[in-house]
């Protein structure tokens, strides 16, 4: 390489942003636990849970990958098979990959992730968008998704080869009713994934439960997990096709070229696993929704507006904030973000006043009264 | 889940592997620098690196993701373009993913390593393999790729969409002559991809020099780096198809789903980079190699013998312990293994004595010289 390449500029780089209190959707959930810290540390060498490999990571005795991803992974999102992967879209991309040929459809509800979108433009098949109710609502009914399906047949002359649903979605945090949709996919003969990137590991979460025959989880944003890292869950019925082992390296999975998750992703993952089984017990997540419609409240109390469900069922919030907005008129659309970090409050991103995201996941009511306090400051302090 | 599931096997577990001395092939080169410890604790939060960014992983100016992706690195493996991904197979599958269709062939040496054959598995593609040289050389030769790329025109009427020269293979660290084979490759009009999952970040490497169009590196085999983490070269001729945007998310790119390496994998690779183009110096590298041909020296006068390259040029080697294997008719197969963990010494995978491979990168002479007086103590303990 060049000699004047300047390579002062990487090395150990620390990170600036100050996070006392973080409210990003994103990060809420993938925030280590002390034990993951630990982990980190302990198998943060490259290939390090490969020292007793035979060959296929999912059976490695030690450490207890095998009983994890075997045993209690399927027991925790509720499918009789899992896998670990390197996030929520590689497992979504699997899926589709395996499931279908190019040129076939997928059915996925108008709040889909993009990864989603992107996943299935990888495999070479056709998007069907199932529109989401108007505003403020912004809901996918198992109505909106027979109509999908039943134009997918018109225009190509057959059921789509797959459908997905986004539980909960990652713009509103809305909770649809899976139910209804899974069981008009499988009316049609369309086998579903259910994408859990934001009820994996955060809430109570069982796949056959809500009728899904694929389940995506991602680690590093719900499982107190070091990313990229993610659960892919397939029932018997699709086991064969999705988890195909190579012809020439019969102990390889195709999908996942041999192996996913090598190192310290999965080892964190395994290490928070217990605390968040904690996390989504019933009583403890009644808590984290409860926080949510608080703060939600407090929002709306200072001229926001949360839109989505309401009363909302999760830790994932959008609200206009038609009131910071009207100061970034007057002032510049940073100082949000600006004041916010003066507080330690990380979360809302950088310019955005009219219409943000956040999470309250574990933030726990002090912290956030402190964040609502903070906003009532802000506005205080720009209507002057 | 079931109340009765055992959550006391999980939490953090600590790794037992002796390993003062690792001589593992996968592990020597992704021992991570002290910088790239702390970057763990730094970076290891899900989606960290995410603070500032704007909608593309490559682009993130803090941390200096982009000038890591679009300048350092690039320059590094001597290509134009480069990516980082989720490691050097999910490299290969993109790259032969992005530029070939269902039912091609891909032209690959006979000792490439079982996941370019699954990712070219996975991509539905058809794998003509490249005969080696018979024992004890295993060379893989220009002539031979000539042979394998017209056997490929017989048979389907046209050249092969793809070929893949793995530099150095995994079983014998052998260096092919990687300029004459991408030359015969050119001369078919056939497309290159150079597997340098043992080369970039352990040796001196320029994909443009040696004729690559693509380049696979491992981040947590070869760079120092907290897998799973790889890198990905492209020219510009066929950056646009590998780097394809999709239409719908003008800013993802469509193979990388977006994004990859989202967390402590890349900030692993960044902390340790200035070590890992240091140890890639002519010189240093040179060291190694002295190294590796010491102690082949070394273990021949044992009585094993060195396969593959002689003399050798990479730290991985492929050694026939008859000496060893003779022992274990008498004792069994897994004391060479029980022998080396009472000293410390990892990376022989257990059980195996009369083939094994292992590396002697970063080891350093004096505890190689200790390696080989175990060895000896060993021979000398059983064959009383």
């Amino acid at each position: 390489m060049s000699q004047d390449l300047s390579l002062q500029k990487f090395g150990l780089i620390k990170r600036d942003t100050p996070r006392a209190i973080n409210l990003d959707p994103l990060q809420t959930g993938g925030l280590l636990t002390p034990e993951a810290r630990e982990a980190l540390l302990e198998w943060g060498d490259g290939y390090s849970v490969c020292d007793y490999c035979g060959g296929m990571l999912d059976q490695i005795k030690t450490p207890p990958i095998f009983d994890f991803v075997h045993k209690a992974l399927p027991a925790f999102i509720g499918m009789d098979h899992s896998r670990v992967t390197n996030g929520a879209r590689e497992s979504k991309f699997a899926i589709m990959h395996a499931m279908t040929s190019p040129g076939d459809w997928i059915v996925m509800d108008g709040n889909a992730h993009y990864s989603s979108i992107v996943a299935a433009q990888r495999a070479r098949i056709n998007v069907k968008l199932v529109p989401k109710t108007p505003a403020p609502d912004y809901k996918i009914t198992p109505e909106a998704y027979t109509a999908a399906i039943e134009e997918v047949k018109q225009q190509s002359g057959k059921p789509p080869a797959l459908a997905l649903l986004t539980y909960p979605d990652g713009s509103y945090g809305n909770l649809a009713d899976a139910k209804g949709i899974t069981k008009v996919a499988h009316d049609f003969g369309v086998p579903i994934i259910i994408n859990g990137a934001y009820a994996v590991g955060r809430m109570p979460f069982n796949g056959k439960d809500l009728g899904a025959d694929f389940v995506a989880g991602s680690g590093h944003k719900s499982m107190a997990a070091s990313g990229p890292v993610g659960v892919l869950g397939v029932n018997e019925q699709y086991a064969s096709k999705v988890l195909q082992k190579s012809p020439t390296h019969k102990n390889k999975e195709i999908e996942f070229l041999g192996c996913t998750a090598r190192g310290a992703t999965i080892m964190t993952m395994i290490a928070s696993f217990p605390s968040v089984v904690e996390r989504t017990k019933p009583e403890n997540w009644e808590k984290e929704v409860s926080d949510a419609r608080w703060f939600s409240g407090q929002m709306e109390a200072l001229g926001m507006k949360q839109l989505g469900d309401k009363p909302h069922n999760h830790d994932l919030m959008f609200f206009e904030g038609s009131v910071f907005y009207d100061i970034s008129q007057k002032t510049d659309r940073y100082f949000l973000y600006r004041e916010l970090k003066e507080k330690s409050i990380h979360g809302i991103k950088p310019g955005l006043t009219k219409n943000f995201k956040l999470s309250t996941l574990g933030v726990g009511r002090e912290k956030l009264g402190f964040v609502v306090d903070t906003m009532k400051d802000i506005i205080k302090k720009y209507s002057g």
